[in-house]
């Protein structure tokens, strides 16, 4: 549990968080995985940090969806809280347990976790779960933040557009659900897996409140989803394949060379310990 | 504990670990901070893994230095273990404690862990231990590992090149130190701190047993390390630094284009599946 101050202190990232909805850019989210990653998100000027739940998941050994436990991954969403002064935002996947009473679960523990904001996903082994059942959900996760005392912004997220996980118009099913989701309690709605500019400000458009785009290979440029009226902008696993990705240049670099001239590239010892010994609180 | 099966498996892999000390070339070792890193190194074709303590650290929040706990350390020794097939040396830093006590916690804690090998540093606070302190702690950790029934890689780091660990001439005090902890029992010895080509190979040449240099921005290329003799070398936290500053190169690259383009040129969500789904046993 939170004492009074720290409860005190999360409510007022709850709603710095909420607001950075509501601003003249979209929201954009670099998506960190560990402490350090956060620390170093937070540095550049970001506002806020949303978690990855694959590059947390992959950094503690798992695949992608829900293999971890819901304590590795709060566990992991504590570290985060406690490397930055800024809001996290923590990926809870579909909430670690079909039932409304998992999602409780992991509501709570996410309040206690710090987290000032989560994603909730309405899909489970990989297929949509029933409206109603996702409804329901969304509910007790507003609940379980009431109750807990924090104003956690909910990012409700619909799969209407995974590709297999849908039979039938994935736009008009990702509208009628982030509709519903919005009036259950959620924030803002998450609609991951489309990149068209026309389909997402057809979205933008008919969904009542914030609209998250995943921002992938193919996604407009951050201009363009600024102008179809997208609130919140995040990358998912990339940034953490990204980081990834360096050990193969690394890795070819040497091959190529035998130099470790890369090591004059980098973020120095120096920097790193001057980050995590100055958290800006 | 380990089964003996585990155990079996273990001191195979020790044995090849230190078969790769006196191969035709330098042992290379691309030091892993995570579970994720340690895998796309082994998928590289690396034939073993070395951790980072500071990598470690700061992935857990913790600048370097014994900041975190030896429990800490090991967990995150355990994850990289289980992500990869290959043997996995780990960084144990001067061993989370100042007697042979402490060393014997840390070695049995690595070995019931999954390591095949072990770093163990002759500095505590700032300061060079005694020498007879140091090769207590490294005849302690020999001890340990054997009444494991494992033959551990030790490679004993001597701090002699430290920046202010020690008055007088770093060189003879490195090669006594290294020689010292050779006979105690060392497999290796991690000379960091030095890349002038010439004391390399002053030092190698000095050094009875296989000798560790820490590649870093100004160390000789691969080729010349190899001709002057270098049996290991690794880059410490380097490479969980390269992976950390990827965030900036994104960041940077978003800010001047706005575009989402760094997906294209990274390490996809399906190959991380695959990786972490696929150990090679």
């Amino acid at each position: 549990m939170q004492d009074s101050a720290a409860l005190a202190a999360l409510r007022r990232k709850a709603e710095t968080l909420r607001a950075l909805h509501h601003g003249p850019e979209p929201l954009l989210l670099l998506n960190a995985w560990d402490a350090a990653s956060a620390r170093v998100v937070e540095s550049l000027g970001f506002p806020a940090i949303a978690t990855t739940s694959s590059g947390v998941a992959n950094a503690l050994g798992y695949a992608d969806g829900e293999r971890l436990s819901r304590e590795e991954m709060l566990a992991a969403v504590a570290r985060m809280v406690r490397a930055v002064a800024v809001p996290v935002t923590a990926d809870l996947e579909a909430g670690y347990g079909a039932g409304t009473q998992a999602v409780v679960a992991t509501v709570r523990a996410a309040v206690n976790a710090g987290a000032a904001g989560c994603n909730l996903e309405d899909a489970r082994n990989g297929a949509l779960l029933p409206l109603k059942a996702a409804l329901a959900r969304v509910q007790a996760a507003r609940a379980a933040a009431e109750a807990a005392g924090v104003p956690l912004v909910i990012n409700a997220r619909t799969d209407a557009f995974h590709p297999g996980y849908f039979q039938g118009d994935a736009c008009t099913e990702a509208v009628r659900r982030a509709n519903a989701y919005r009036e259950a309690g959620a924030d803002c709605l998450f609609l991951p897996f489309v990149s068209d500019a026309a389909t997402i400000g057809r979205l933008v458009k008919a969904v009542h409140g914030p609209v998250n785009i995943l921002a992938g290979a193919n996604t407009p440029p951050l201009a363009e989803l600024k102008k179809l009226g997208v609130a919140r902008v995040s990358v998912g696993g990339a940034l953490a394949r990204a980081a990834l990705t360096a050990i193969r240049q690394v890795a070819e670099e040497l091959q190529a060379t035998g130099s470790f001239d890369f090591a004059n590239r980098i973020i120095s010892h120096a920097e790193m310990h001057a980050l995590l010994t100055s958290k800006p609180h």
